[in-house]
This record gives structure tokens, sequence and C-alpha cells, in this order.
């Protein structure tokens, strides 16, 4: 297996430094749109390190051809999903991403641009597994692993991510990338059910407090638009799937103004002499979540909760979830813990490619595979996973 | 009287309006960064529209020069109070502004450095008018009627703003400019007191539920930073004066998110490849005050609320206040009404210099004047004001 990762940021850097420990693949170049910050992340030998404009698909071609490339890991914002999508296919490699493409207003919605293509795929016999970190990744693992050993039948499925992590020293800041959380947060978040198919709703619809595990506590979570509503449903049975994110009241409000006041615009406008996107201001004047490790402190949760009839027809709930705890991540490995947890999902996937433990073709997500060889991976890298019965 | 106004944005062209109906000038010249809005701002043959950068002294004196200036009225931002300050006394002209040079967070406070020259203005029998708008401005004048002809002595000064504005198809539109708001409401809010002199608080100190007259009602008020805290004291006796702004619940919110997340800043952040302030990106984000004029409804209230012993030895308690009707100002003017009640007074203020009711040298405020011509020649204007006791 023969690598090449997209993004040097913060979950770039992360499944570097996670990928560093292992020894399934030959060899695994680097890109970033700057080269110093792809060489910072390159830790051995075995890493080479690149620069890349990830807009360009003919330029995401290339470096795959001069580099014999045979997995592409996109670790950059979706923005970039479809060039890279399509850089990879016009290589012959394979493609991983941890966000799907970017849904529009005109009722195109998150990874639909990306099945379009599914045919392509498949008749080329390359494999574009979408929508791989933690949340979309571990939680679609999750509901393939509760449909295929813990239910018999499923009435819901809700991803619930929540966390306790504070950031000393800043008024405000954002242990992920604001720009993909404006995003996620701001457009209508889309819900499935069986009965009327995909809808959406209005930003931070049905709020709920979910009481999340390992002393994190409760955080009131909100309806956010999120892969996994588009991906668990074509391949697991359900009556109903959602996505609910613990955001938090201060982080809500935040949100909202910036909504109120155009800010979360990605449209450019005139400032004196320059045009720029309201947006990428924002995060401009954000610190960086990638250099937050140090002053943070906490846990962050992703996980999948599910309610139905268990394998005795007995009524059934359950969370199953994943944990890390910023101080141990950052003493580990030296990243934060939201960005660590993101990267580790699409490494151990990528080891189940090499070893041949996951194979297929065409446009798949997670819970197209099969979760067991996933989730004892995951606890072999030395990162367990949890499960609680909620009734 | 020969005058250059510099600025035709929302006050500026108000002011045009408003002088446009009177015959005290021999010529009035409009200037504009942009040509094509002094030139649009322009009524009649009597005014004359020029292009001029305000960030240059020079440039403001050779416009002088150009066409023999007598007397300069600032009506931009006040970031550029200096340039055109300096540029009039170069020339030779009298000059009034709406706004004084702006504070520091190391000490400099509001005005200073226009005090700073007021030897030079003097030595060169010059008038510098300066805070003459409505608040500060008329704000000042009402303060100066009340020492001298309600007060036999007056415990403390209290100016209040307050609307009942209300703007139809927009989630967030700030009625006056969004980087003067920012401004005088993120810094740090300045008293002054008697023993103390002055000092400043944490910004939105205070809170006080004051009762607007004329149907606009309670509205909640704040201190803020203004010029006529810095302006009162100098030639107005008393033992307290502050200046409190009914901002109401959600823009204070949004200025405090703005604050958090750095937005308020106008130091340059990198976005892509330039270079941009913050703040101004907030201001390209929002709707032209100027133009909202027609989607608005509602009254804006400036006043003084004044507190002391009447001239009998009884307590006493006024608040003298204008109030704009903006149906009335849109229909009677073309202009909002938050605009013209700012415009028209240096307007009023300029006449009173054309006739020699009003004359002086050095730099001074509204209330270093008599008060009474002022009153007279605004209601003359048909917008006359009002004065309430309040105990």
């Amino acid at each position: 297996m023969r690598v090449l990762q997209v993004g040097a940021g913060a979950v770039g850097s992360a499944a570097v430094s996670i990928a560093a420990r292992r020894d399934f693949f030959e060899s695994y170049v680097v890109a970033d749109y700057e080269f110093d910050r792809a060489s910072a992340a390159t830790p051995d030998a075995r890493f080479t390190a690149a620069a890349l404009d990830a807009s360009s698909s003919a330029a995401v071609t290339e470096l795959c051809q001069a580099h014999r490339i045979t997995h592409v890991l996109n670790a950059v914002d979706p923005r970039f999903v479809m060039p890279i999508f399509d850089g990879a296919l016009a290589a012959g490699a394979d493609y991983l991403d941890m966000a799907m493409s970017l849904s529009t207003r005109d009722g195109v919605k998150l990874g639909d641009e990306q099945f379009a293509a599914a045919a392509d795929w498949s008749s080329a016999g390359r494999l574009a597994l979408v929508g791989m970190g933690v949340e979309p990744g571990l939680s679609d693992v999750f509901a393939r692993h509760a449909a295929d050993t813990l239910f018999s039948s499923i009435d819901e499925i809700g991803v619930r991510d929540g966390a306790n992590l504070v950031v000393s020293g800043y008024d405000f800041a954002p242990t992920f990338s604001i720009w993909t959380t404006i995003e996620e947060c701001l457009n209508p978040p889309v819900v499935w059910e069986r009965s009327r198919g995909w809808y959406t709703t209005e930003p931070f619809s049905e709020p709920e407090v979910f009481d999340f595990p390992e002393g994190i506590g409760p955080v009131e979570c909100v309806n956010v638009e999120h892969e996994e509503v588009l991906l668990i449903p074509r391949w697991v049975e359900a009556n109903r799937v959602t996505f609910k994110y613990g955001l938090g009241t201060e982080f809500i409000d935040v949100l909202r103004t910036l909504h109120k006041l155009g800010l979360d615009s990605t449209d450019p406008v005139r400032v004196g002499g320059v045009s720029v996107s309201p947006r990428d201001v924002v995060a401009a004047c954000l610190p960086d979540p990638a250099r937050l490790g140090p002053r943070m402190t906490g846990r962050t949760c992703a996980g999948t909760w599910v309610r139905g009839t268990g394998l005795s027809g007995e009524p059934r709930e359950v969370y199953l979830y994943h944990v890390v705890d910023n101080e141990w991540s950052m003493r580990e490995y030296g990243h934060q813990a939201v960005a660590w947890q993101t990267a580790i999902n699409p490494v151990v996937a990528l080891e189940l490619l090499a070893t041949g433990a996951w194979k297929g073709v065409g446009v798949l997500g997670p819970e197209a595979f099969p979760a067991a060889p996933f989730l004892d991976l995951l606890t072999e890298y030395g990162s367990p996973w949890g499960l609680r019965e909620e009734r």
C-alpha cells in the first residue's frame, strides 16, 4: 500500500503520528498547500512531504502518478472533496475521506456528488470509502455493529457527540475547524425516516440533553447536518436516523450571531481594495485548533445511540461510544483529543484495506463493511470503545 | 461663509439636504473619497462635488485653499478626525466635527489629541468646534441650557439615547455606522466625577431602564464611551457626568460575541493572500445604514437628563430631549432619522457662526457657547426640542 495523505492540519498531522507506529504501508506521502506544514508533519524516512493544491484534481492525479499511489486519504476541509475524489479515480487509486461532498441550498445533499459517481468507481474496480473519520466513520461502524450483533430490529439510530473540553486562556476557542462547524451547524439539519426519506429542519432543532459517559455528563444536543444521516440508511435497517451535536448554549449563540450578521457566508465581500469570504475571516481571527492541545483539558465522546428490539425480542436501548481524554492524547501522541479521535479511524481503515480484512469497490460508507475487524483493531491500537445499556 | 464638508455618507448627505434649505453660506463643497457619492449628494448649483482622501491632511489643506474655504465640516468616521482637523488649521479655516479624536488603550482619551492642539488654534485665531452633532452636540447644548436657566447647582448630568426603530427585511441591521458603534460600545466606558476625575469601567456597565418620551418607552441603557463625558465637565459645573446608550439586549449580545471572537478588531488579519481588518469585514457584511430609511419605522431620541437643585432651591430633575420620527424625516428630507438627527446640528451651528450669534477661538465644545440661540434656531428649522420634568 502506497498512501497519499492530502492535508497536514490538525487531523492530518495526528493521522501521520498514528500511522507512524504501524507497518501496513510501503510509503506514505504527506501533501499540503504549504510544503513546510507537510514537512513538519513527517516523522521518519517512510514519510515524504509534498506541496499540493488540493483544489486541482489534475494536480492530485499527477502527484498520485509520480509516487505510484494506491490509496488517497483526504484530510482537508470538505470544500476540497470533489477535486481530490476525482483526482484519485483518474489516477487509478482508492480513496478515503472523513467528510463528504457538500450540500447546497437547492436540494443537493451531503455526498450526493460522490454517490453520483458510484458507477464510475465500480466499473474502474476502485473503492471510495467515504465518511471514514470518527463522525462520520466510527459512528457508522457502531450502527453496523448494533444491527449485526445487538438488535433483531432497530427503531431509531441517533449519533450523539459531546465533550467537556475547556480551553484556558481564550474567550472563545473552538476545538475543531470553525469553517466546518459553521457549515454543519448552520445548514438545515437533515433527518431520515423510513416513511418520509430525507428531510431538513431548522438549525438547532429538537434540543435534548444527552448524558455522556466517562465523566463528561449531560450536554445539550441539537440536530446538525451530518453524513451519518445520509450513510446509515443506505446499508442499515432502521425507522429513523438523526445526528445531534452537543454544542452547548454559548456555541449555539455564537453561531446564531454569526449567521444573523452574515459572517457565516462563504460568498466574498469587498473590503477596501480586496475581496474576502467572511467565514474565512472568522477562522483567521480564532486560534488554530491544532495548537490548542496544551491548553485543553477534558474528554470528547463520539457515539451511536440505538433503540429497538434485542435478539431475544426484548426492548433494548444502547449507546456505543468512544472517549478520548485530551491529557492522554497529548501525552501519548502530542495531538489534541478531537483531532486525534478523528484521525485514528481512517488509519485503522487503511490497515484493514491493506490486510484485506475490508474489501470492496464503488462508493461505500463504513457501514458497508463488517464492524468486528474494525472495532478489534481500534482496541489493538490502544483506544478501546464502550457499550452502555440505556435501560 | 465658504464651507467644505468632508464626507457624503448617511450623515453627510443628510446635512447637505438640510443646508440646501438655508441661505447662510456663499458656497458649499461636498467632498468624498468616492467622487460619485459626493456628486450624488449635491442638490443645486450652490454645491460643488469633489474627490478627497480624508486621511491626508495635505489634501484637505489643498482643497480648502483651492476653494477659499472658511469652515470645514467633518462628516466622516472618527478615524479621520486628525488629518481633517490638522488640514483645516493649516489652511486657516475654522473646523467642526461630530465625533472627536479616538481614545487608545494606553490612556489617551477621546478628544485628547485635539485639545492638545488648543493653543495652536487660539494663537491662529481660529475655532475648532468639536463634537457638534446630536450626541455629542445637542446633548451638550442641553447641559449648558440646564446649567444656565434651570438649576442653581447640578448633581448629575446623564446623556441618555434610545430609540424604538425597527428595520424590516433584515435579521440584523444597525441604524448607525457599525464601525463607530463597535468603537464606542466596546471601548471601556468613561465616567466623570468631581472627586475622581475621568475613569473607565467595564463595557456595558451600570445598566438601567430609562423611559424615553413620545411613545418610545422604556429601553435598557448601559454606559458607553462618549464625547459628552469628556466635554461637559470642562465647561459645566456638575458632580458626575455619564453617557448611557439604549442598546437593547440583542445588540449588546451581538457586540459581546464580536468581541469574544476578535471580530471587533481593527488590526489586520491575513486571509488567503490578502490582509483585512475584521471590523471592516463586519461592516461590509451589514446593510448600509444610509439606505435603510425606507425600511425603518419608529422614533429616535437624544437627550440630557439632569438632577440637582432648581432655581428656588427645590430638588429638580429634568430630561431635555429631541425626538425624530423616521417617517417624518424620510417624507420631509428623504433621510433616515438617526442620520438626519445627527446632521441637523452642525448645520444649525454653522448658521450661528455665519450670523455671529456664536463666536470663539481655540478648541471648544458646544457647551462653551450660549444655548438659547441654538435651541431657538433648531426650532426655527422645524425640529423642536422638549423638556420633561422627572419629579
